[in-house]
């Protein structure tokens, strides 16, 4: 024998300590009970302007200016008094006498009087007296006169003082999710930093003796680590932000200091153990440090999942077979890290096909069903749960729900893309 | 007069120099003649597989090894040879001798033969003479032997050497773009590195004489910067990297130095010199410096819109007011730059609602109309093109085709949200 005895491994006499999966919860309820320990984050933090896109405002902002800030040309043309145009047409054009001519970032300095008339470029502060502008293309120049050719009515072509924005406006509230053009809001009154709430701290820590790191060389019997990889990068792209750490043994002190460090992060994510030993350790570790929600999913893969909170912070022991581990983020982890951080549901893109042969899904379980499009069919994808490939060549997923044990070819179903 | 002769603004007997948009594109034409002046992109670049989530893979990658690179147990149990189990049942098992235990990480010391049995956890290496795996919970120890309960096939809860990726399969193809799985598959061969496609830069220059960058105090006549804003995030949104240039000022001289200064980029987005003779400048800068393509689309809004290239990089002049500018970065260059970063398609999140209220179009131009969603209802946000709250406070956008003037109350759109 080249071990030494250990309680994950059921030995003589030990199996009624086991905790086999005999009770598995349904999808939904599981994700009403990690909703209900996740509490959207509070802290905040403010960045630049230009790395705000896709964050959640922590604050409403007002502004303190009007925007546009003066009054201003809508056109190239002539700034005039409307009063003076009624009645032109290009028969009987009206004359008025030219001014100034006041270029865009310039300040017009005369006031306008009836019978004359400003040059004056789009975006240019309108001059005081006038208002309205009469386009260049219903002009003509004399000297420094201008025939006025159609009549304009007042306000026309000016873009008014505070026509997008007036002080005190709420431009932006509480929780809104930045986005190209609230930036571009908030970038018009001026300001280059804005106050968001933090992006959830994600520990992600895989957990396993045979797991390592790439650039080690594999000894017999390792293996790289996947879900340390794919858990951080889902993570990323759902608003948190990844903190991998270093891969845990699989021993109740190993776990406890993998805890202990872990525990400053918001969320808390551990794959491995989801043999019947490993599990009973993470959910001993959970046992001790917090407390365990449930244990067992009715999902297929992904069905040996442990949901607790530590400290008050949501722990999540996936799987660690890949596709499960993988999948359990999209269905449980992603729907709570959003809400943490207070963004919206996931925006899945979906196309409607017909599956291009029967699947045969387990009963009882909802199943997460990865499939490639081909030929505009739905094929299946999936080969096994620790099987990477059954994701990673698969251009996404259908979801089966427990009651249904048949998809028959040509049904139509929702693939959810990638 | 405060100001000096210059030719940007129509003077008397210039009128026959301007170019005010006659012949105006239609949008499909204007997306084709992009499409035709953006080739993808062929520059590469090494990242760390962490941050290779969404980029296009540069290369294929073949497996060097085989993934898992051991057959190994699926379960917790006993590894046996297959043909000792038949007929083994609760009431008449088969015992076994247990010659070994093996624990996940390790490597099994002993050879299977007919009789006997190794204990194994899952993903632990399987004994050489071993060909199937018993289920601990169809066993029972007793000493050193154990009780069969149950017959496996050969193979049964075996995680077969290579299953999931064999040496000189193809994990990922050139132009793959990275997800969460797709890294996966790439750190399950130990890579921690991939070739990616390099993001397309976007040169991204406002121009203007009244245009200033926030942190700076508003003089009279002049307005912060939105565009600069709203650009570069859409840009980072799509796959790009926004390079922000200083703004320029309304002159040749000015634009041409521009020009010069942006050119290393990938793709030029010039906004601003929306009026008449502003846009003559950008015309008679790209003429100088490259080539015209089209110069007005029949959009609204964003008529007047630019596009050329210039030593072969496409250039965009955008108009200068927000919403036409940042409209027409969604219609235009957004696809655009998605193709030439070898990325689908953007996915735009679509929900089908009625709306509130009766919109007339304008017959001749494509829409972009932005709504706020309220009580299910599509109610228009739209003020004006100059304002960017006619998008920031919207939640998305219905696209009028040309030929559509009005769209009656109730009738059911597609909202494309922000």
């Amino acid at each position: 024998m080249n071990s030494t005895p250990d309680s994950r491994l059921p030995t003589p006499g030990a199996k009624s300590e086991m905790r086999p999966i005999k009770d598995t919860i349904p999808l939904e309820e599981a994700r009403q009970l990690i909703a209900d320990a996740c509490a959207p984050i509070s802290r905040r933090e403010r960045v630049a302007l230009v790395d705000a896109n896709g964050r959640a405002a922590a604050a409403d902002v007002q502004s303190t200016r009007d925007v546009p800030p003066f009054s201003r040309a809508g056109m190239d043309g002539f700034a005039v008094i409307a009063d003076d145009t009624f009645g032109a047409s290009r028969y009987e054009p009206k004359t008025l006498r030219v001014i100034e001519k006041v270029y865009t970032g310039q300040v017009p300095t005369r006031h306008l009087t009836p019978g004359t008339a400003v040059e004056i470029a789009t975006g240019a502060p309108m001059p005081a007296g006038a208002d309205a502008v009469v386009m260049v293309e219903e002009t003509e120049m004399a000297g420094d006169r201008v025939r006025i050719l159609t009549p304009v009515y007042p306000r026309q072509n000016v873009g008014r003082q505070g026509a997008d924005i007036v002080v005190g406006q709420t431009v932006i509230r509480d929780g809104d999710v930045l986005n190209p053009s609230r930036i571009g809001a908030l970038a018009a009154l001026g300001i280059g930093e804005v106050e968001v709430y933090a992006k959830p701290t994600v520990a992600i820590l895989s957990t396993g003796n045979e797991i390592i790191d790439p650039g080690q060389a594999l000894r017999p019997g390792q293996i790289y680590d996947i879900n340390k990889f794919t858990l951080s990068t889902i993570v990323q792209e759902h608003g948190g932000v990844a903190m991998p750490f270093a891969t845990a043994q699989d021993t109740i002190e190993a776990l406890e200091a993998a805890i202990d460090a872990c525990v400053a992060c918001d969320v808390l994510v551990f794959s491995g153990g989801s043999s019947v030993g490993e599990r009973d350790l993470i959910l001993d570790v959970i046992g001790r440090k917090g407390e365990i929600v449930f244990h067992g999913i009715a999902v297929k893969p992904g069905k040996p999942t442990v949901f607790g909170t530590i400290d008050g912070k949501p722990m999540f022991g996936m799987p660690g077979y890949p596709t499960s581990c993988l999948s359990n983020a999209y269905m449980l982890l992603v729907p709570a890290l959003r809400s943490i951080g207070r963004l919206q549901p996931r925006h899945t893109h979906t196309v409607r096909l017909p599956v291009g042969q029967r699947i045969v899904s387990t009963t009882g379980r909802h199943q997460f069903y990865t499939v490639r499009i081909v030929d505009g069919l739905a094929m299946p994808a999936f080969k096994a749960s620790g099987d990477i490939t059954s994701m990673s060549q698969a251009d996404g997923y259908i979801e089966i729900p427990a009651q249904t044990d048949i998809v028959e070819k040509g049904q139509i179903v929702d693939v959810k893309l990638f």
